[in-house]
């Protein structure tokens, strides 16, 4: 009885919903725990065993096996050859550490049995000084693999007696005592703690290893060029180096090796770096860790034997083909180590043809069973294949794509499998610009910064906007190198291939404007140093003069001397360039079915943030559902329309303000109406101006004299004026609404602008949408001020033009006030968008563009768990988020409401969206499908958790379950 | 039946705390609402009259009656001679609301029975034309009395018939001529609506009065010199006029006026200024008007009549004297107006010596009764004393304390009223030095700012810190004038008597410390040129060199040219320098007196935000009970400190940076183990490093190559660590905790100069209570970290010193995140300071020092209520705020909570700190009164609320009340 509720314990914490998992979990983590402590008189079954096909547990019982033994019964269960072996559950260790580290009593019994079992399939005796003895390799096994915890210690049941045999039977007396000398300072480093002490350089063993081999040899030889001998001597001065370090002798008796190790294990659950790692990731104590306890075989016993590692398929490009490394001769951690250099895995069709054909079984057994490529190990011994572990394999993004539409057509999978597993964190590395690996390899990188906009791009280096956008229109391809870029730098990114600073972060104006724009970008690359004056930039050494190549690597945030080759990636030849032969590729082919499934699991609507006709094109040919952000200020930037607001910011008065603005009014309209075109009745949301005047003006004395001349305003004004216009914060300053509200003949030039253009348009039968946002409200009045402009132009201008349409007046809530009057701010309001770049500076009271002194050690000591500024930090930030959802709402229940920040193109973030409740969130035209898988995966990790398949739910949901867990 | 329930409703209204009287209010007038709705058959009591020592209504029903109705009931009712009237109720103004602008059916009936009453009372009749007339003035009477409403109409009942007997009856045809002329012209523009139209520059009565006088003499004459044929013929030109404008002739049935009359005041209710200011104020349309026509009587028929305005105490100097103005054969108007001069009302007694003895008896029995010192408006018609209006009076800080102490020794109030009865906003008034008031009205000011610093101080201008400092010390009065302050001109505010700067809010780094220091402060004064080269400062078209005089009023933000004699309050003088002579004063014995009953009142404690010995003995003797705010830095930059500050930002490595941070910390001992002696076992608040380190950093090239040349570093360094530490916005950069953590050595010297100093003084035998603040936080990791280190630090010092104390691990909550995530910090943290001046700038998203290029149009159109830097946003960063509190107190029920922001002496603020439950407020040493005043003050309001006292609690919690108001 006992036994079956144990049994049925793990596959009901499994139901849990996945993106609930971190808290149920926890929960059903606690009630195990007091199942623990329970009398030790009632039987309960700690010791699971497999081997011969049979096995006590299976895949999903994670919980109480761990990862690694729950897989490990899995695989014995459904036929596959598994070296036979047992796991201590988890409770055992949740039981150790609630009764003073002793064990349960029936423990010993069940161990007992689990060897027995063994020993019968293996047909070998533990301890066996006659025979072939059973050796075991003693492993932990947590739910996740987890860093900071005891690996492995193998051979354990050799001693004295036992090594004897084990020569004896595989008549190889060098292979038994190496195995013996490894397991004695394994056992001895591990479980006995014969480490490094203070003012030691060196390891205990590794130095009577280096003096034995000085005193015999004279000189440093490799560890194989040991003889027997050698490897007798040492295990006797090794056992004498435990007897002295710990004052008792190497326990000779394997069953006191294993409950030792066993202990090791155990012991390791609670050391400090484990404890770090689970405080990082959440993951309680209570869980505890299984020990895996498995038959040792070698595949270093002749040329019929090896070992090999492999992939079901190849991860690197989806292929479907077999895909490792061989060793004839070998054990496993020599494929790895790289002492040989391994075979391909084909070869073995030649070397041990049976074996290989058997492996193939092997292959086609596991994806059918898990539904997914598998990395395995793999050791044949004597002509006998042994399967030593299966796990999901990792891919690039082009392999989890091909993957996931291959497996779909072979019926291994169904479609919303096929979107869960690809990482949306990954999907760009589908869209960027590539080096030609090859090239790469030829060269070193110069300096590394941070990778900020994706993708690869080599061109000339030029050092500021004028010179390089000459150098484009004489057809080069550019490279802008800057300390840190600002919008007077625009004309010059545009015209760049990439963008390289010196200084600033991932959420610096160049990356965030190379984002953007899809340009590749690496930033704060500290090493790089600019010379504007003398027109140079050193890195590693060289100096690079304006017109020498540079290349980047915005993906690795690498930067290189000279010119690398670079390639468009396919899918965006496809769908920005209509290019033909790229939508052949069947990269491109399976993008595009992607995104459709997307479209069919989404309830989140994707938008964009795009300020120009030609980034909304791009932006509706991935998929975007309207515009979520319209800056304007960006559109003056271009040509003469910067000189018209110069002049609106130096007049002194109001007429001559207005005037000015009556300059602006037309470029403005112009540009909206280009963009109403290109929706085609999508909604459009509109920012009225934001950043602080001081942005738009020139600050060094040349462009002020430039200006003066070129408006006719004494330089002296401009310079006062700058003067006046200077801010100590200019992020908290005369900003976003701050400025209509001061200056209300600006808010009433831009809607007249936007609502002009939306006329013309709905007169030609095209439809609009223009949805005009308030920036920066932190006060409900702040709002009613602007919206009465507003509402008061969008009247006159559909009096005149003697047209109808649509339109929402809406805010920005980016500032904390903001979020916690949401209620207030909602009676007039008809939408949200949530600012999140802002949100986070105010809410964190952290500057992003300073960030940089101090991001080092906030990631370093755990301060941050991600950049808040790439990924939302939905403790602080997120708090605020739903309390404005929740808020908004209750005030006005149809309320619209989305995310333009950064964020909405983050999957972590993405997800978070969709779980608050909101209805799009709207990110770069480059980002949108990001955004969609994103929005897709949550919507389906919502949907089985909510119940739906809960059998495909399992690994699929991972992208969401990530997300989950960090809130 | 109904009569009765109507009459008890106000009653029970009034009964409703004062804290919460707009939601308590706002429920009873919608109940009235309701009411108001009822079928019209049922009798209600519109009307309530009074006259003759009898009255239907009293004082306490100003919810029914309006304020000016109720207390003209409760005089009537204690026998004062008021002329009889009656008031139409609000529920008439609801009732014409919700009944589209029509009366309730009884009316009528009811409000003839209230002209019965005045015309039996005052032996006439309403229309008589045989007779004297009944004249009845009619005014608008609301609750709380509003601006934007219809005021009065005088006169009315004047019609082509009755304006002739009252000539015959009074003998006197151009007064009888000119009440009818007034009246028609009033009644014409606030009934009638016959006003400035769009394109006309004057009021149309105007124009016709003007064209007349220039008509008959050629020339403009003034009113008074105008015939009774002149006013006859202005009569008959007006009632063309209105013919004109309105379509209908003037109405001469007095029935017809006052129901116009009524329906004027009950429309003016809703008219655009009255709605603007009801939002202002939260008060809720529902309350609505009352309407009161009361019985005219003429100061103005001879020599043995005449009005007046007076104070039943002296409101300047709160003396016990009978205080005001007085002119005989004068209406009430013509006092105030200003054409002729009026007599002190002493000089009554001779004139009429049994009006003012009659009057001085109404004094005692107003005293008495409302238990306040009242502003009163009397008219003595031929012989006759008449009351027209009592309230209480305002009065002046020093008035306020001397009423309030002689009020306790007449046993008219207890001790808690008197508590009350001093408003604290005005409590500095009795601090500041002030100006001789007949210097001040010889001299002209030349230019206005913000009073920053209350006060008043002339010095010599100072243009720099050094010359202000060597000119101090040569003995010098010293005014220093500067564009805006920064830490390095600390020095010279020290020296200065006054500061005067011409950028910069109340809230700038000069105001700040010159609240901080009791320094007179004007900032902001735009008017003040100071060219640097020159050394001159330009205003009001003078030029005045460095050396010459000037003036500031502090608390008025006047800047005068030339010397101005000033002088200490007898307070400052006998509590900081312990001056007997003015310790003997009453001024000081009433405020010393004042201070202990708070002291009994109060259940928050009072801190002071303090740096020096010097400062924190100063708060001591104000009674503050520790200190809640040491900021460490502005120790640094004293003598040769700055220089040891500026080696360890200048260090490129830790052991320079520890050698550095080695010459600091006998410095910083010093300065705590000073501190720790005032405050003899009092707690301590010490803030860690807050401000960015380019602070601390020379910014011009002058001061770098000084600081190079005395450090033995090359001034290129120097110049280059200035511009690696460059923020963007240093408000969100680089600061608070950030630097502890990137900087743990920091940390650890400040940590040790605490505990070194507590240890030497606890070694004394004198307690210590250090409170170690970690400023920033916003993520529990970040106060974990920093707490590690100051806990290690205690358990070393204690052992090196062989000592115990107590000390406690704290934050300042300051950035959102941290009061959203205040359960999580909790667990490690002691205690909460909230910093409301950081915590105001990032909810808000506003920058205190960038605000005043939008202050001025966000306080016009209305979004700040109040600067949001003086007073406390209750409801945006006082949510954060609420939120922190209860989830700082779910996790640790025990902790302290405290303010230390600048609204910790802002007394609006303290009654909010109280409501939420804080354990103490702090603020700068000379506002420790203010806040004591405040804290007791909430307390009481609190405490009456409840239900204690109800009688007395009305006009007392006046200051609790208007901070409810406001959330």
């Amino acid at each position: 009885m006992a036994t079956k509720k144990k049994a049925a314990k793990p596959a009901a914490k499994k139901s849990a919903p996945s993106a609930a998992k971190s808290a149920a979990s926890k929960t059903a983590a606690k009630k195990s725990t007091a199942a623990a402590k329970a009398p030790a008189g009632k039987k309960t079954k700690y010791v699971y065993t497999w081997g011969a096909a049979k096995a006590d547990g299976n895949g999903t019982m994670k919980a109480l096996l761990g990862g690694k033994g729950a897989n490990l019964a899995e695989m014995t269960r459904i036929g596959l050859p598994v070296p036979p072996g047992f796991t201590i559950t988890t409770e055992v260790c949740t039981y150790y550490y609630a009764n003073r580290k002793s064990y349960p009593q029936e423990l010993q019994a069940q161990m007992e049995a689990g060897v027995r079992n063994m020993e019968k399939i293996m047909d070998s005796k533990f301890g066996d000084a006659k025979g072939l003895p059973l050796l075991v390799a003693v492993r932990s096994g947590a739910r996740d693999s987890m860093p900071g915890m005891m690996d492995t210690i193998l051979n354990l049941g050799l001693n004295d007696q036992t090594v004897l045999s084990l020569a004896a039977v595989t008549k190889n007396e060098r292979f038994a005592w190496d195995c013996y000398r490894r397991f004695v300072q394994m056992y001895g480093d591990v479980v006995l703690g014969v480490q490094k002490r203070e003012g030691e350089d060196h390891e205990p063993f590794e130095v009577v290893i280096e003096d034995f081999k000085h005193e015999k040899y004279g000189k440093d030889i490799i560890d194989s060029d040991l003889t027997a001998d050698d490897q007798k001597e040492l295990v006797k001065r090794f056992k004498a180096l435990v007897k002295e370090r710990t004052g008792k002798g190497f326990p000779s008796d394997p069953w006191d090796q294993l409950r030792g190790a066993a202990g090791a294990v155990f012991s390791s659950w609670m050391n400090d770096r484990a404890i770090v790692y689970r405080r990082k990731y959440g993951i309680p104590a209570e869980w505890g860790t299984a020990v895996n306890v498995q038959a040792m075989v070698y595949g270093n016993t002749g040329e019929t034997s090896g070992s090999g590692v492999a992939f079901t398929r190849n991860p690197a490009n989806g292929v479907n083909e077999f895909y490792g490394e061989f060793l004839v001769n070998a054990q496993g951690e020599d494929v790895v180590a790289g002492v040989r250099t391994p075979e391909p895995v084909i070869n073995m069709k030649k070397a041990m043809p049976k074996s290989y054909a058997e492996l193939m079984k092997v292959r086609t057994i596991l994806e059918k069973h898990f539904k997914d490529v598998q990395d395995v190990e793999f050791t044949v011994q004597e002509g006998k294949l042994f399967m030593l572990q299966t796990r999901n394999g990792k891919r690039t993004a082009a392999a989890a794509l091909k993957f996931s539409m291959d497996m779909v057509k072979e019926k291994l999978i169904d479609w919303e499998t096929a979107i869960l597993r690809n990482p949306a964190e990954q999907l760009d590395q589908l869209l960027a610009p590539i080096f030609d690996a090859a090239e790469v390899k030829k060269v070193k990188a110069i300096a590394t910064g941070l990778p900020a906009g994706p993708g690869a791009a080599s061109g000339k280096v030029y050092l500021n906007a004028d010179r390089a956008v000459l150098a484009e229109a004489r057809g080069e391809r550019v490279l802008l190198v800057r300390t840190e870029t600002s919008p007077e730098d625009l004309r010059g990114m545009i015209a760049a291939e990439g963008i390289l600073t010196s200084k600033g972060g991932v959420s610096s104006h160049a990356a965030l404007v190379a984002r953007q724009m899809g340009k590749v970008c690496v930033c704060g690359a500290a090493g790089v140093e600019i010379d504007y004056d003398k027109k140079t930039v050193t890195a590693g050494g060289k100096t690079f003069k304006e017109g020498d190549f540079m290349s980047i690597d915005g993906t690795a945030g690498t930067v290189y001397g000279g010119e690398l080759k670079t390639a468009p990636s396919e899918i965006i030849a496809g769908i920005v360039s209509n290019d033909k032969a790229a939508k052949a590729t069947e990269k491109f082919k399976g993008f595009t079915q992607l995104m459709k499934w997307c479209a069919d699991a989404t309830r989140m609507s994707v938008r964009t943030n795009a300020d120009t006709p030609e980034q909304t094109r791009i932006a509706l040919a991935f998929g975007a559902q309207g515009i979520g952000l319209t800056r304007t200020e960006h559109m003056f930037f271009e040509g003469d329309r910067i000189d018209a607001m110069r002049e609106m910011i130096l007049a002194t008065n109001l007429p001559a303000r207005k005037e000015a603005l009556a300059k602006l009014l037309p470029y403005q309209r112009e540009d909206f109406t280009g963009i109403f075109k290109e929706l085609k009745g999508l909604p459009a949301t509109i920012r009225l101006l934001d950043p602080p005047l001081h942005e738009f003006l020139p600050h060094t004395k040349e462009q002020q004299l430039d200006l003066a001349k070129k408006i006719g305003v004494p330089v002296e004004t401009i310079i006062q004026r700058v003067h006046d216009l200077h801010e100590f914060n200019p992020m908290l300053g005369h900003r976003g609404c701050r400025l209509g509200i001061a200056y209300p003949e600006i808010t009433e030039m831009q809607a007249r602008a936007i609502f002009e253009a939306a006329a013309d348009v709905a007169k030609k039968k095209i439809k609009v949408k223009p949805e005009v946002m308030i920036p920066l409200v932190g006060f409900k009045k702040e709002f009613d001020l602007q919206a009465e402009i507003v509402h008061r132009v969008a009247k006159e201008v559909m009096g005149e033009k003697k047209v109808k349409f649509e339109y929402q007046v809406g805010t920005m809530i980016e500032v904390p006030r903001g979020a916690l009057t949401a209620d207030q701010i909602a009676e007039n309001a008809e939408f949200f968008s949530f600012g999140t770049n802002d949100l986070t500076q105010t809410a964190l009271g952290i500057s992003r563009d300073d960030m940089g002194a101090f991001l080092m050690p906030y990631t370093e000591s755990d301060v941050f768990k991600k950049n808040p500024f790439a990924t939302l930090d939905t403790v602080g930030v997120g708090q605020l988020i739903e309390t404005a959802v929740s808020k908004g709402r209750k005030t006005r229940p149809d309320i619209k409401l989305g995310i333009c920040g950064e964020h909405g193109g983050d999957p972590e973030s993405v997800v978070f969206c969709h779980q608050v409740g909101l209805n799009y969130v709207s990110c770069s035209p480059y980002r949108v499908p990001v955004a969609r898988l994103a929005a897709a995966q949550a919507a389906l990790a919502e949907k089985r958790a909510s119940g739906a398949k809960p059998a495909a739910a399992k690994k699929a949901a991972k992208p969401a379950k990530k997300a989950a867990k960090k809130k």
